[in-house]
């Protein structure tokens, strides 16, 4: 595994020189609005999604320079949306990536206005991304589109769903949403950047989908599991707030077992794919053996 | 003027035809996200940018169906930027194009949410207009993209402004941003998609710089001069919320006199583009005419 931790720590490098370069620097004015978005985005981040693009950069044979851009972009949109559902009327939370949320460190507006700020940014980045031609970042700008209009669906679905009893598949088709449509995209780049073949593009995001979904039946069971300092969140949220996850609805066992089918599953896509897939079999066993 | 009050009335009815297709069904889950996001575009709005689309395209030789789409994502941009703008922790205000705001008639996290919903649609459309070639969706998708990062720039300028004694350069700074940007990229999109030369390209840009502008300070002055009826949202709010405005540090008097300049210097541009610049001119009158 020591391999995989290189690769990690390499693919974090990448991804923070990669939104250093794209984002104004610290001395431009909006001088706030800037520090917040730099206060949210530099915080002990996993950088999850950006190392799934380059793992699938990896497995397609595109070089990892070739994606920097969009793996930054993802970082980007996955922050702002950390950004807006943190906020008081959304899930009202202080603690983020170790440090005090967006609006705590600053103020609501701010909060609001630095993930506004990102996601027009992360759309720049790939639409200038000067690496790829034009007909390439098209599509990556339509999947990630795509899959940003997701995520604020299954936010929205989220806040509706707390306090209710809902069912299994209710909670899935959120989590589809809310999460796993930006993990499929992240997992899906190196195949758009690299032109894969119908059979492995669609292998990929059979793979994508099954990770989106370990992913989020593993953070249910971290807020159950462990302390709010490992998570570098507030842990015990989902219970005390009402949320429908998958351990509230199946118990904790069930969720286990539910993880290690999916897991099995996602490992066996990977053998339609023709490339070097090491590395996101890596990303796989990273998810259900993580503690934060 | 009969003619133009039918581009208008013509203009109006191309881009709802297109937030209606690109918009998700109002029976698509989460319905409470879609039927906030229905209640904010189809509000009294004048639709002012996509007019501008249209003149633009109507002066470069561009057919309306080309700018259609493009049309409707500014509408996108322009209407999730007001509904954060007026949630309570921004410009906190309960009235927006005759009717109550998003977070009003729904609620605070919905609001948000529609906004941000949006922001990625209105890329997405962009992306996904199959009418115009790749190169060209990524020209408009890198202005868009530029503006609607400044526009939000330009919100936190002003919101920091509020109560503090500001320069007439610092507000021209603010208006460039939070509105000018939009509305000058509005203009250009007929010129980028029908390749206009490099002169007409410049001259172009500064009709579009100056129309911001005359469209900001008119705007300072209906707050004052008009009735909440009238504007669709509640008057007097820059007075009552320390707002720095064109009257509040020049006065109305110099005021009317600048926007009589800028307004000729704008006609003044328009002798650099040789197509059909009727409507441009006509829209210039419009800015510096309304009652709304």
């Amino acid at each position: 595994m020591i391999e995989f931790e290189q690769f990690l720590a390499d693919s974090s490098k990448l991804v923070d020189q990669a939104l250093e370069q794209l984002l104004p620097s610290p001395e431009c004015e909006p001088l706030r609005l800037y520090a917040a978005i730099r206060w949210s985005l530099f915080g002990r981040g996993k950088r999850f999604r950006p190392a799934l693009v380059f793992a699938s950069a990896k497995a397609f044979g595109v070089e990892f320079e070739k994606v920097q851009a969009t793996a930054a972009a993802i970082e980007m949109v996955h922050t702002y949306s950390l950004i807006h559902d943190d906020l008081p009327s959304m899930d009202d939370d202080d603690m983020r990536r170790g440090r005090p949320t967006c609006h705590i460190k600053f103020d609501e507006s701010t909060a609001i206005l630095a993930g506004d700020a990102l996601q027009a940014m992360a759309f720049s980045a790939i639409a200038n991304n000067d690496n790829l031609p034009e007909p390439v970042r098209i599509r990556l700008l339509v999947m990630i589109g795509d899959a940003a209009s997701k995520m604020v669906a299954g936010q929205q679905m989220d806040l509706e769903a707390e306090g209710r009893d809902i069912s299994i598949g209710s909670i899935e088709g959120i989590h589809r949403n809310k999460t796993g449509a930006l993990i499929k995209a992240s997992a899906c780049v190196g195949a758009v950047v690299g032109g894969a073949p119908d059979v492995e593009m669609s292998a990929i995001m059979d793979f994508g989908e099954k990770i989106g979904l370990l992913f989020q039946m593993t953070d249910d069971l971290l807020d159950i599991t462990e302390s709010s300092e490992m998570l570098g969140k507030t842990a015990g949220k989902d219970l005390s707030s009402a949320k429908a996850t998958y351990p509230s609805v199946i118990g904790i066992d069930a969720t286990r077992k539910k993880i290690e089918k999916i897991h099995a599953e996602a490992i066996e896509t990977l053998s339609r794919i023709s490339g070097e897939t090491g590395i996101l079999k890596n990303i796989a066993e990273y998810i259900i053996d993580r503690r934060s």
